[in-house]
């Protein structure tokens, strides 16, 4: 029609999770049409602020959810348990059905442990229901999240260094990649942008940058930054920025929900537990006597709590401390980042960028391609990133295009 | 000699300060000595980080001190005193006996309560100690410090609204400016910088700032930002980078030593607590239920314990906390500011630079000329005019003779 | 009739709040209910603890409920406010309908401030309503039980002093006594016991002792011990029997919803820290420099927080400290609490004892008739007075009509 | 002698330490030494406060201290360093020394590791040292006192079942008994009390009962309550009280010096963490998610930290949370616990008490012969032992030589 010809071009964005009827995915859903309705404010949402206001950002309620998860318990009936635990205004609920509903009809079966053929094939079945979604809903863009449990991080294997030598390995084997690395490739192969707000490892692997880069779209991870991390991230420049000498950082993360459940697994804290650990030392310049435990305390519910403890050493070597408690719902604290990043990402997109987004570190613990670990140094950062002159829409419509494959 | 006059011109720098014989000037004495012999390192000297090192800033060693009070126990007793309360290192106190007597023996009587003089006549005293302390050393700077017990704030007077009219109030009234002011006035007269390290009025009246400028010379403040505001200032902007919504901000501060009994006095501890809910209400942008107590607990010897208790909302309305407990030793972590402020304020002189200085602000509570409370963007700023090219020795040297009034 | 004259007798006891229409009686009257429908556990019921099952006390969900108060939001819409708070939950308010109507029915206007009848007048009517309450409901005994918003403690008053002086008072003046007094007047001359589970005066007056004993009935206060005083209470012994010596203690409370608001009447929160602090002394056994805060925070909701900071010297006087957080829902603690006295008080009624019971401090920040304040020690007072052997069936059926004036 | 004949008898005590030239020896000695010459108050010390003044204990001035260690730095270059960390008063140390050197004379090498000889050899050593420290110093009684690491707690063996067993493992073998256990074998076999501040077995075996019943003397233990699990005592007991649920409690402990270092040997650490845990689930009376952490942090130095989170229910099933945070100098609230078990060890030898002590548990995370874990219950119980008609001082002048072997 003619009007369509001549508005300017609305992008269309979905947005597939996996773990899509964790807690996570399911805030993320119910948020989504909570600000459409206009039931809350988009209180926690970074690209809701001023400085990102005349980006263009696609409106969080225009987004379309899909996934993949293994679990059989619906989006309805999770936001239902959600509300008991105070994380979603019970009095919402039955205006956000429809949407909880609508989502979960576009979950399709995950990755399940212990599957026998080629991960070839299993990459083959997930890109399909990529590209069926993207079809059905005439999508211009589809940003593949990830929220699912974290995983130990892989070995090294030689078979992660090289496209080509990892699509050998995939061919023939079922162990080549961790399941967050094998939807990340389907992801990128699919032409998908590829957020990993995780500590496990998805796109982080050489042969997938140089899948990224090859089919043009951008990826950036990992690990959310919502708690500790966030709060450690402008605290210890602090200390930087005073001079002042950090002697021992210890912290202790008690956590409720799945999250506490899944840590309870030691190969899988690990990953956790070292990429906070990493980004203390980077902010700090130097060794520091560190304690980490994160521990699973089931009474705790979707909250939890950090005590972290700071000792650290003044003018004349007195010593001092810090010392905080942060009691946080991490659903809520990620939820509205998930849909910032979903925003971001898709904009990169647009943009024509590929690979690693270096620019993105403010939301993450571990951030891809940059060292940089302060918050404040982080959001100027992206504020930067973002106000830099947009592409036109038509090359967007082209870029689009582009990167469908097969298109 | 020819060695001399072709050498760059080391300039001589005298640091004077109100409070001289106080826990914080003690341990500034101290702490000078200890790093000249190299006793201690500059743990918490933010002038000496890697952005300062090119600036060249008079080295702490080099400083020559002396001040006004009206106590009698001297520094080398008060500094026996703090090392028993843990402050100075006790095996350190022998080497730095020399130290301690050399500004003993400097210090001058300062302004009593309930003088019956003009204040013209005091400040005439005033200005005649800083000159002899100026001539006797060969000082081509002095730098006065004020780091005496906080005071009420003065009414408003229509005396303090120009030079004019406080120069006629001064010769005929006791009572128009408080002590602060009264010591900033006689500074500034002399030519001397000024820095008000205390939440007191000192030189940030119009009046004041006239004669700065008309001298030529710089000043700075106010109330050092060492503890509970320092966490405040990184804290406050992560939760407006984040979009979550303070909703109350309560702050408990138990103080031991002089500070504390200083501020048991309501009418004091108001233009403390005035001081620190303004920054709070600035850094957020908005109004938040905020509380702040001080409290003077003698136990605590020279310890400061603050507790604060952040209520704030995210996504959908989830309510949530942020505590922290600071534990510091005010006197330590305030000295090496101290000495930071007398060599910036005398570089600031020495590069001609005259009125409020609008990029210290990253060492106050209260920053005079700017409204930037977000410790990261005030470190940034401090840096950026640190590294602006130096003037040449030269013009140094001719600067130093003008601003010494009478030469 | 046969059955009555052999069967035990069920005393029937109804329950008589001042505040009728509160978060704290709305909790109450909820949770009788739940707990009658089996709805609940009994957790925070002192007496559905092993020492207490033998005692004969009435079950909670045979309790009566009617009271005084003078707003106009009824208990069904309270509850759903506290719903939303997430202090009750909100699944079971369809089920608890039925007793909050029934309860609501029973509210009568309160006394209202600037009556301009005598008192006598005023407690004529208070002590009418619970007469009907009584007679509609064929109640054996009936207990009033103080709620409403803490008031400022009364002036000294020769009135107070004697019943006969306060009786002669009552018919002249209309500000003998403060509200609480007057309810407790009223409540103790219809032979009803009392509970004063606030800091206001109540009952604590030599002529309504005097009112108590000759009407033969109990009463008990007063300060419901709830949170940061129920953890002194046995924090502070165990520095006693450790011989540590405290230093200072320092606590901050940080009060949502309506108690909040009370407090920030200073002449309120006098009264309450005032309770607080007497209670530290007595159990410390000498003076500490003590610092009680209490603020109103309104994002707190019902929710409360205390911080509290205790200085103290081990051996060789080395200094140390212990640092609490306390966060609880004050409705939800308390509730039980006043269930717990509820059947106590009927007990000590039943078995005649009169005036200010010694043997409930267990409850109380500021226990009647007794100056132990150790949780330990009140615990074990409380089990040795329910222990003590119960009066017979027939004693309790006399002394109930006993006590029933004009029987 | 007449003088001798007819005054009353003054038993001397000797205090043996094994471990002796540690942190905490180092600290009783010279708290000792402290209280004999009036420097210090008796801060800290039980048996000092009134319950204690009429039992007849000997004075801590009156003892006379030796030991067994393994490392080569002696008691007063111990105290030196005490005093930098700011454990002892750095001013006392002059009037120590004669105590400090007098004591290091006394200590003897004691059991190292990988011995080859027959554990009953090196048993037969340390029983001549302890019978040569007798009889030097003409001690009526020696009570050996475990101050040294944390052991790993060994594993079942039958030569523990029984003293014949024992005995004749102990001939032949090198690992029967754990070195915390050989040295308590020694020390009862030569008929001396045995104090156990540590959570190594130590006399706990039922071959060691059975030794202490046979040479008829008193032994206690094991692993002195000096910080969270004081706090644990009273506060656990509290919510018991209340009928409040505990749902999880967790805990983090950092710890400086050398305790924290062999608690990072996770063996040694199980056995600390066991202990811990089974008096909470003891004091409670159900089982609880609990999280014990003990982490080595060397920049606290002589100072341990310990977070407490406890998240508990209440009426209704609202989550509330209660956290404290202990920082406590371990040496300086050990070394009077140490002090007042030897005296109150020393009486229940006078009064010929032979066997684990099932009143002193007030001093224990894990008492020996006794479950009662509330500190107040445990004081209670102590001080009615304590007041128990002493025996005749003849009576304990015989005693006191029939329990020195060979006499």
């Amino acid at each position: 029609m003619l009007l369509e010809d001549t508005a300017p071009a609305v992008p269309r964005i979905g947005v597939w999770t996996v773990g899509a009827r964790g807690s996570l995915a399911t805030t993320v859903v119910a948020g989504a049409a909570a600000l459409e309705a206009g039931l809350v404010a988009p209180t926690g949402c970074v690209t809701e602020l001023p400085p990102f206001h005349a980006v263009g950002l696609p409106p969080a309620g225009d987004l379309v959810f899909g996934g993949h998860d293994v679990v059989d318990v619906g989006l309805p009936e999770r936001a239902r348990r959600l509300a008991d635990s105070g994380v979603l205004p019970a009095a919402l609920l039955p205006r956000l059905r429809g949407a909880m509903e609508a989502a979960d009809l576009e979950v399709r079966t995950g990755v399940r442990d212990g599957c026998t053929e080629p991960q070839s094939a299993v990459a083959a079945r997930l890109t399909a229901d990529l590209a069926d979604f993207r079809a059905r809903h005439r999508l211009d863009q589809v940003v593949v999240v990830n929220l699912a449990s974290t995983e130990p991080l892989p070995a090294h294997d030689p078979a992660h260094t090289s496209l080509t030598s990892l699509r050998a390995a995939l061919n023939s084997r079922t162990d080549v990649l961790p399941s967050s690395s094998l939807y990340a490739y389907a992801a990128l192969d699919a032409g998908c942008s590829y957020v990993n707000f995780t500590p496990s490892a998805g796109a982080c692997l050489p042969a997938l940058e140089e899948l990224a880069r090859l089919r043009g779209v951008p990826h950036t991870g990992r690990d959310g930054k919502t708690g500790e991390t966030l709060v450690k991230s402008v605290l210890a420049p602090m200390f930087g920025q005073r001079a002042l000498k950090v002697r021992a950082w210890a912290g202790s993360n008690l956590l409720g929900g799945g999250d506490g459940a899944t840590l309870d697994d030691p190969e899988a804290a690990r990953s956790k537990i070292e990429s906070k650990r990493r980004s203390l030392r980077e902010i700090l310049g130097h060794e520091v006597e560190d304690v980490v435990h994160i521990d699973n305390v089931p009474a705790l519910g979707e909250w939890k709590t950090a005590w972290n403890h700071i000792a650290f050493e003044g003018f004349l070597g007195v010593g001092m401390t810090l010392q905080f408690t942060w009691q946080g719902c991490d659903s809520a604290l990620a939820a509205p980042l998930v849909l910032d990043l979903v925003r971001l990402t898709s904009l990169a997109a647009r943009r024509g960028e590929a690979g690693a987004l270096p620019s993105l570190g403010f939301f993450f613990k571990d951030p891809l391609a940059s060292t940089e670990h302060s918050l404040s140094r982080q959001y100027d950062a992206l504020c930067a990133w973002a106000a830099a002159a947009p592409r036109d829409a038509s090359r967007h419509a082209s870029l689009a295009a582009a990167t469908v494959p097969g298109t």
